[in-house]
């Protein structure tokens, strides 16, 4: 069974969409932890509810490559094959990159490249763009850069406020994440430039 | 009945769709003229096939200013009161803008703001998008830039070719083009910020 960590900042819905399809059956993984930098994260107290390992590291105060390092240091005796950002609102470090490279996936909540980094629904809102939707990519260094592997689009509705749009986006973003992970771990599918493309099975 | 001007520079696929949802009833317009910037656009064949005016005004060694002003007095004995550009493919200079002030349309091949500009299906490939789409915009002194009447998405296919690519999204773009122009003669919306917002009839 592959075995994957996911990091959260905050609520972590999109764990809990995780966690939910692995138990119904609908993605073939073990979430071999659970990784918050923020004490608050309710995620943590989720993850604990369903047995899972909760590993608290506060970020606070640390500089990106040294907390990335803490990271790596935490994960490394877990045999971690996927690391997957899960509203994780920090900058992914370098010695987490090199430790998993082409490993890591971050879902975010637009068609990037459209209104990559925050406050993202009030972005797409303030351009008047008709669709709006979400992307789950392989991180690398740059800011919502890395070659996608999945996207959903959904309309935006004239009345939309940036929570409404959230709410619409977010159903997308709980199926089309667990899709991702399961095609990253399956393995069949090729990097071709950007393009993320399935190898017929 | 409300009058438009259609601006193409070749084949004019928007322009024949355009033509063909007034004919069938679906777009309640008059399309008064069609201006071709280029003597070898097959679109001006199709307008006087269709006994539509068809004025070409070559635009080759003519600086963007001065097209729009020979494009302005050219319509000027003709009170259009929408024109839309159909896959024109020349800066529209400032005189048009003036003259036409948010009565400029154009349609674009991407779901913008990602991939304006040119070759935009193989932008979209290469960046490895899984949904791109089409926008009919407001046209202002920005390249591809204007408040956005109307979008639709599709989805980008592993085995997509920019052709392959352009002929989806072309579907689209017929049907969306004749929407936007109908609410724009119709009156019905307001410009909020960059929101194009319809107004409840």
């Amino acid at each position: 069974m592959k075995r994957i960590a996911i990091l959260v900042s905050g609520r972590g819905s999109n764990f809990e969409a995780i966690a939910r399809n692995i138990r119904e059956g609908r993605l073939e993984a073990e979430i071999a932890a659970v990784v918050a930098n923020n004490p608050e994260a309710k995620a943590l107290d989720t993850a604990r509810a369903l047995g899972l390992r909760a590993i608290l590291l506060p970020s606070k105060g640390v500089d990106s490559d040294t907390y990335a390092a803490q990271v790596v240091a935490a994960l490394a005796p877990l045999s971690i094959d996927l690391l997957c950002l899960a509203g994780f609102m920090r900058r992914v470090g370098q010695p987490l990159l090199d430790a998993y490279a082409h490993r890591i996936l971050n879902i975010h909540p637009s068609l990037l490249p459209s209104f990559p980094g925050l406050h993202v629904q009030q972005q797409a809102l303030d351009y008047g763009v008709k669709f709006s939707g979400c992307t789950v990519h392989f991180v690398d260094s740059g800011l919502d850069t890395g070659p996608i592997v999945a996207q959903a689009a959904v309309p935006i509705l004239d009345d939309d406020t940036a929570d409404t749009l959230a709410a619409r986006i977010l159903v997308e973003e709980h199926r089309i994440f667990s899709e991702a992970i399961a095609l990253v771990l399956s393995g069949r599918y090729r990097i071709d430039g950007r393009r993320v493309i399935r190898l017929d099975v």
